[in-house]
């Protein structure tokens, strides 16, 4: 397990640099190289040999309880990787790749037609994918259960449901409001003084540089190559102050629990992170409940001053933290507010749903896509690169994966409900600086049990109940009636 | 061989990042990772079917020249490799990340004596690896032919037999004129300004950045993932402009060497590089035959005088160039001047060769370097650091090495004489800042055959006869004359 891990994790780094360093003319050979690294773990991972010791391994008695969940995960991956034959695996790959450039050009042709024939390819090996993993009820169930084990329509159609009447009823009483004014963002913010403030930033919230670092690429992520070596990224727009300050937080959230998951069990099930859906609620917990809230700049508003002390002249600290929360309907997903941004995950869960269930087509999408945007947010989208076009996932062939990140945001509120009723004192402590607390209670709760139980489990342990939208509403209504003042 | 190939690589990769980003703490798993990987690559490599079908292959008809080439090397490294057994690679790896462990504490504490177990053991194993591998003669003929195909200690002691007298008359001849002043390169040269005059020297050398990148690591080096992905590192002393600039200059000279190397050939032996002695005479030409020469810096010391206005103020370029060629015996050997860099190579040629044959043990090794310090170069070796510790070398088990370090430097000097005799306006073009017929000379004669001859063939085709040291001497006698006016 562990030198697969290895491999892997190389693999990890090679395409890091892929993203952070790799010279124009190296993509090529780097291609083939990550490839190459993915078939060789892949083989081991699947061999016959490999799989017969992990049966012989589950029935043997005497085995810790970490042990034996290290080995039943294990096993159930491995169950599942048998499923996709390596002629699949390959051709899966080789689609990807031919799709993610198509999406390149795509994009900087600005336009569909360009991706549409390697989406749709790319469309019918998910289905085939899933036909091969199995599922009941519908396909699209096998597809998420890869990136939330256990996750199906049914839980995320009730979810949104419930969610979106809440939201727009939310969204109304905000735009009866005047608009929040927001322009000191838009000055001119020095990158090098950016980047400075996104480091500091880090580590007032405990990443640990010794364990990770901070580079720049195009489009933020984090990695890591074990617990012990953790890489977020970041990029800088100069004359958008919420660009880059955010985003490091968001990626620094995801990393803090990259960095706490065990590394004792280096390789092992358990040094994983529980779910994409959990890891979202670490960087939407970070970005969102501690990182937009009025105590965490209430501490740090003075070193922002301190950084760019012409652009933040007269501006209060309850007028900056009434900028960084405007609500306002938008194109790109990424740079949305906490609310709108539901409306955007819904939009591609539907059409995804759609695409893989066989009721729509990949042609089809502009059109459903800006249909959707007038409808939910009514926005008309100008052009597919603002539109159907903005996001990579599809054209990694991760399909299944965009209702996590509301979900996520839905499990930070929670977490973070938990954490203030469990702590009481907790926005005092951070407004005075100190988000010791937090930290500590994320570890025990969350990183340190690695994948041992799924999403819902581990929030039941954490906070008392499964997810539950309320914390979410619950949350957004204290804030923004604050805000715009609606009550 | 090209998935063998991308495994190598992604190694590099990471070993590349170990250099220059890794955080401390993830060192521990990166060494696990890099071992991984080269085990997998040594386990597919010599593997026996794979030697049936280079077997195979070399006994069909209608291969092409280059193909018959590439079989015949890659069945000679396998050969070579199916003689070091797996268990024996594995101990080999132990020891030398012990040594290596070792090593750098030694340095620490500036002191042998924590290295000398862990080096004691090397030697054994390198002893052990000399009779596996075979040899005539001497067993240190075994490990040399690893850095340097068909390299033996008879043709080692010739070149250097002939080389010590001739040095030592010119040195003799230069320690009766006075000194030349140098003093005006060692004033505070600015980090960022030696960094960037540093990226200009290697865009003018023709080093592509569309196929490669400089960053800062402790020790400079370059390394490569393909021949479109070739990375220098340098390292920035503020108090010396020498030291980061003649850096650039000869990881660029390697680096040009790799990116030369034909892509076309990607994990096949023509792929590689002929051997480290040629190698070494790449860095070496540019570093000193073109990089310490007059021409050069008739065209460039005025860009110096841009970055530097203060420090070069009032100095001609002919002071410069005196400065920049100033022959004084010194301790390190990374940092001597063109003449007496050969005895450091010497001394530790000799101790290598009697460490290997047994008459010499590592726990001699400080009196012997002390000793033949005082007697070649005239120094008192201070302490262990700035003495037998200085190189990393005998800590990776690298031995044999050393003597390529040498050779380089007379390759260069036969390769320039041939390259001014085919051209014979070649330096006034490089005053006038044309390196182009240098590196196109170079691309043809020596990059782009890659590894298809030996070094004395490689030689003997580029300059119409096998290395003779000759050219070095007339080469450094017409230099150093001019500079120290001896005749």
């Amino acid at each position: 397990m562990q030198k697969i891990a290895d491999l892997k994790y190389a693999s990890a780094v090679l395409q890091w640099d892929q993203e952070t360093y790799l010279p124009p003319k190296g993509g090529d050979m780097r291609g083939r190289q990550i490839a190459t690294l993915g078939e060789t773990a892949h083989e081991m991972f699947t061999s016959e040999k490999f799989g017969g010791l992990l049966q012989a391994l589950l029935s043997r008695e005497g085995l810790t309880d970490h042990q034996k969940r290290n080995v039943e995960l294990s096993l159930y991956d491995y169950t599942k990787n048998k499923k996709l034959p390596a002629a699949f695996v390959r051709k899966m790959s080789e689609a990807v790749n031919k799709s993610f450039h198509a999406w390149i050009l795509a994009r900087k042709e600005n336009s569909f037609s360009l991706f549409q024939q390697p989406l749709d390819d790319i469309i019918q090996l998910k289905k085939q994918e899933a036909d091969l993993l199995g599922y009941e009820i519908h396909p699209y169930n096998a597809l998420m259960n890869d990136y939330d084990r256990g996750l199906t329509i049914d839980t995320v159609d009730a979810l949104f449901t419930g969610l979106k009447p809440q939201l727009l009823t939310l969204l109304d009483k905000i735009k009866s409001k005047p608009p929040v004014d927001d322009s000191f963002l838009h000055q001119h913010f020095d990158k090098d003084k950016q980047w400075a403030m996104g480091m500091e930033v880090l580590k007032k919230m405990h990443f640990d540089f010794e364990a990770g670092r901070q580079d720049i690429s195009e489009h933020p992520f984090t990695t890591n190559f074990s617990s012990q070596d953790v890489r977020v990224t970041t990029r800088i727009d100069e004359n958008d102050f919420a660009n880059m300050l955010w985003s490091c937080i968001h990626e620094g959230g995801h990393a803090l629990y990259e960095q706490g998951l065990p590394i004792e069990e280096y390789g092992l099930p358990l040094s994983e992170y529980c779910s994409l859906s959990i890891h979202e609620s670490q960087s939407r917990l970070w970005e969102n409940c501690v990182g937009r809230g009025l105590p965490f700049w209430e501490n740090n508003f003075q070193m922002a001053k301190t950084f760019f002390p012409q652009q933040f002249n007269g501006i209060t600290v309850q007028q900056f933290y009434k900028g960084i929360n405007k609500v306002q309907p938008s194109l790109i997903r990424t740079e949305a507010d906490e609310l709108t941004y539901h409306f955007h995950v819904m939009i591609r869960y539907e059409i995804e749903k759609q695409l893989i269930e066989g009721s729509l087509k990949a042609k089809d999408i502009p059109a459903i896509w800006n249909e959707s945007y007038k409808k939910y947010l009514g926005l008309t989208v100008p052009d597919d690169k603002k539109g159907c076009l903005q996001d990579v996932h599809w054209s990694h062939g991760s399909f299944g994966y965009f209702a996590t990140y509301s979900i996520g945001s839905l499990y930070a509120a929670q977490l973070y409900a938990a954490i203030l009723e469990q702590n009481p004192s907790v926005e005092e402590e951070i407004a005075k600086g100190k988000t010791e607390t937090i930290f500590a209670w994320l570890q025990q709760h969350i990183y340190k049990s690695g994948r041992y139980s799924t999403s819902e489990v581990l929030c039941s342990n954490a906070t008392g109940e499964p997810l539950n939208s309320h914390f979410f509403i619950d949350y957004a209504t204290k804030k923004y009636s604050s805000i715009y003042e609606t009550n």
